[in-house]
This record gives C-alpha cells, structure tokens and sequence, in this order.
C-alpha cells in the first residue's frame, strides 16, 4: 500500500473521520425546521425511525392497492439484464466500462406489477425492471398516489424555504442496485415498502470513489436479448469503485473511506445531504416489491462547500486519473 | 501576472466569488435562531443595523460613565508603538517579519482612558494602547459593566445550543489595527462607541493571504521606548498580506480576493462566520474612544467545512511559501 503520510487528501478523509461519527444519527421522531437546519449545517445524515409511519402511503401501498390505483395506466420502466440501470458496466466481452442507461418503455402496471413480484417470489431470472424515472414522477406518472403523501416535508420546507423540486417514486425489486453517485440535491427518503440498504460517502471522498470518464451506452431490445451499444455524445464521469468490492478499482485512497450504513424500513426516513455519494440496494415485502419515495430540494450553492468540493474533485481526478 | 488558467486553487477562489455576493447582507432587525442558522450554514456574514440600539451599553457607555464605573480599577492594556499588537511587523533595520505581541500592562482605568482621548483628541504621536485582552474580559476585569450586555445573542445560543465561550470588551483608538487573521469561533461583534471597519475574507481565500511562520517577538518598556525583542518558542503562522495594500507581499492568488467591507456604527452588530479572515480598523466616537463588545461561540468541527478549509491551509501554503 503506497505511504500516503503527509498526503493533503489522505489527510483531508482521515481528519474527517476523525471528527465525525460513523454510523448516521437515529432520531425517535422528526425533527423541527430549526434542528434540521443543524444537520444541513454540518451536511450530517440521520434517520428518524417510523418518522413516516402515519402517512396513508406508509398504510395504503401494498401491491394489490397499487394495482387497483393504477389499473390501466402504462409507466416509464427501465429494463436492464442485471438491475444496472446507470451503472458502469464492462461492454460484453470487454474490460472497459461503459456507463450503461436501462432501456426505457412505457409498460401497463399490472403487467410491470406482476413481473416483479412473480420473479422476486419465484427467484427467477431474466431482465430486471424498476420504475425510477427520477422526474417527479410522483406528481405526474403517478399523481393518482401523490395526495397520499405530504405535498413536502414541513421540516425541510421551514428550514430551506423551498418546495421539493421533484418527488420521486420508486418501484422495484431486490434485483436493481442503484450504483454509487451523487447529486445536488438535499435528498429526504421514505420507506414505504420493503427496505433499502444505503452505503453513504461524504463528498470529500471523491478521490476513494475512482471517477473515470464513462462512454454513454444504452440497452435496447433485441429479440430474446436487451442489447448495450455506445452512443455519440459527452462521456460521463462517474464513480467506479464500489465500497462493497472495496479491493477491486480503488484508488489509492480507497481504503481510507469508511461508509455508513443506513437500511430504512417502512415508515423511515432518511436525510441525505446534499453531495453525499450513496450506493442503494434493496429487499422485498413479503409481497416481491420494495417501494420508496424521495423529496428533492435544491441545495444551496453559495457559501464555501460547492466549491470547495469540486477543488476535491479536481483534485482527486488529478491524482487518481 | 501568472497565468492561472486551470489552476485548481485559482478555480476555487473565482467559483466562490460568482456564487457569492461581494456585500455583506443587511438586516434591519435580529434574525429568528432559524434564520440565524441559515447563515450559520452558508458560512456567510450578516449586518443587523441597529440591533443592539436597545442595550444599557449602547446608551450609557460613553467615556464619562466608564470612568466612573471603573474608577480604581486597573485594566490590563496593550502597548505598542504604531498600533500593531498581535501584528506582522519588521524588526528595527530589518526587512524580516516578526509576529509583534505588544507589551502588556495593567493600568488605572482613568489614566489609560484619559491617555486614550487626549491622544486621539490632540492627533499626538506616541505609543499606542489597547485593551484587547479576548480573555473573556467582559466577565472577569469589567464584571462591572457585564450586567448592561446581554448574557448571550439570544438568536445564537438558542440556534448554537451553546453558550458563549468568551465575551470580549474592547477599547481603543483610531491608532490600533487588527491585522488581518481568522479565528475557529462564530463571532458576534456589536459596536458600542465609534466604529469598526471590517475587511473579510472567507477561509478558503487563505492562499491569498500569504501566511508565513514568523518569528515570535515582544514589546517590552525601555526607558522611552518600546523594544522589540525576538523570543524562542514555536513559529507563530500568520498572513502578511494585507488587503488594504494588495500590492505588498501578494501572492500570485491575491488579486483574486475580493475582501467585503463592513463598517459598524454604535448599535450594528455583525455575524462573522467561523474561520473568516478580518482585518479591523477604528474610529472613535467625539469623545475620541472607541469600545466594542463580542461574543465568541465555539464553531462546530464536524461536518466537511473544517477539514476542507485545513485542506486549503495545506494546499495553499505549499504553493505560496
């Protein structure tokens, strides 16, 4: 292992550490605007356990709720061979990853519903489908649902002064693994059904999380197969190290990363900071589906953190490229 | 000048200062602990014009009624010859740069403060004397005068959860200079008699400041004069650039800075964020005194902002030095 004493960045991660716990918070019940605002302060996550549990959405949606809500409707569903919607994924027969996007297709939500939970329960392969569009899809794909949930979360819109930018919902199964990013959001997550496993990373990991320059590719339907083929266009930068292989494709400063573990349960609830990387798994209800709901708020640019967290990308990518 | 294009600490600078306003903000009345915490958040100052008018300070503490007050009494005071205690200083006949500690004395009140407005009143030279001690003066030497200030900002304990660590009295001339240095604390400064002009700078812009290791030194009386004399004992690391003379001892980064400025009259109070470089001048009231009032609260050292802002530390005087 390459000696890293006196190294700036290695310094950086270790300092953090250091100071900083490794587990994330757990809170009994939500916070008020004013302690929230704490946590953004120090863009520190917590959990606060059943901090959801009277939503009618928490309630109500169990798969044959779902399927009599949405009787007819078609939804966007992203279909991949192994659940790596946005993933880097290595070109068959290649060792260069590509960043893969899911095919995408409208589907009727039964049909969606019912190919989830029959591979979930009967552990059957064959492709992998998610509804995760991630374009407020809650208050338009399916704004049948949305009233059951708050229109945001009054915690969050006290202190940020905003309405979410998006609501998301999400529907899939075990099989999808959401790989690790990041974005510019404050992120609040709900559990509804299911449970999600999340690895969470500050920022200033960035140099542990090998970002590389990712051709775009897109899976597409072939017959009896989904094809990935590259695309035209700007190359991705993304993350290729993943804390759960952490040997494999890590950078020189890998091993100094130690993430938190956060799984949330129906009724939980989870805030993510702004910039934070999170990898995301996931386990089914009894019934073969794992559903969630998350509120994005726009993060705030000024102050020092955005930019001195894109010095320690371009640092990291300096160093680790 | 050096061409900087693609130089990543030069990014830094210049993407904070597109993302940040070049004024402080201007409240007209004390901000809820909520919003107060916003600030906090964004590492961002703030003026509240008028937002201590209402304190006994602000309305009694003019020159007689100190006298009074603290008749008998003796009160530690910094000597300096030009006003540079605790400041980046060439030594007699020499060009190097030593970090001058001023001669400290105790003093009766009425001499210091008569000294004070006879000086400033006459526009005589001589030496230069300060009470400055930031020891948590308020609450031990001037114990008297405590009950006439509020025991904490109301906004910031409730916002903080803490108290303050040090409140600090000071009193002096138009002849003493702050010179430009940071502190790990959130600082609220409310002016009482005369002004404070404020220059600003957030941390990250510490590659701007050329911090050096200089050599400590004391002011000690010799008959009729002050003598600077060297002392061993760890180097003192300190910025020598001073924004107000941009073009001495800059870095190649310097002209980047671009310093806030804040002027603060009697009743204005200004939140100083964590670890922001300030640079603070005086005039005095007609009674030739000038006497402010500030409130350190501990900062908070988790969270990414510290070990990014060590980082920069770092980084910045690897290449500056």
């Amino acid at each position: 292992m390459e000696d890293l004493s006196g190294d700036p960045i290695a310094d950086l991660i270790t300092s953090f550490n250091e100071l900083n716990s490794s587990t994330a918070e757990e809170l009994d019940e939500e916070p008020s605007p004013l302690e929230f605002m704490r946590y953004v302060a120090r863009n520190t996550p917590f959990v606060v356990r059943g901090g959801a549990v009277d939503w009618q959405a928490i309630k109500r949606w169990n798969a044959n709720y779902l399927r009599e809500q949405l009787a007819g409707h078609r939804v966007n569903v992203a279909v991949t061979p192994f659940g790596n919607a946005d993933a880097p994924t290595p070109m068959e027969g290649q060792d260069e990853l590509v960043f893969a996007k899911p095919h995408e297709e409208d589907q009727h939500f039964e049909e969606f519903l019912k190919y989830l939970t029959t591979q979930e329960k009967g552990g059957l392969g064959g492709e992998v489908r998610y509804a995760q569009t991630q374009n407020d899809n809650l208050r338009n794909e399916y704004s049948f649902l949305y009233s059951q949930v708050p229109p945001s979360i009054p915690f969050a819109r006290i202190a940020l002064q905003k309405r979410p930018d998006a609501i998301n919902m999400w529907i899939g199964s075990s099989q999808s693994v959401t790989a690790l990013h990041r974005d510019n959001y404050e992120n609040v997550y709900v559990q509804v059904a299911g449970s999600k496993h999340f690895v969470l990373l500050p920022a200033l990991c960035q140099p542990c999380v090998n970002e590389r320059e990712l051709v775009p590719a897109s899976y597409s339907r072939r017959e009896d197969h989904l094809h990935l083929e590259t695309e035209e266009g700007d190359k991705v930068p993304f993350a290729v190290w993943d804390p759960d292989e952490p040997e494999m494709r890590a950078t020189k400063y890998s091993h100094l990363a130690t993430p938190l573990r956060v799984t949330l349960n129906p009724g939980d609830m989870l805030y993510l900071p702004a910039m934070w990387y999170h990898k995301v798994s996931q386990s089914c209800s009894e019934e073969g589906i794992c559903v969630a709901v998350n509120y994005w708020y726009d993060m705030e640019f000024s102050g020092p953190l955005y930019p001195l967290t894109s010095l320690v990308r371009t640092l990291g990518n300096q160093v680790t490229k």
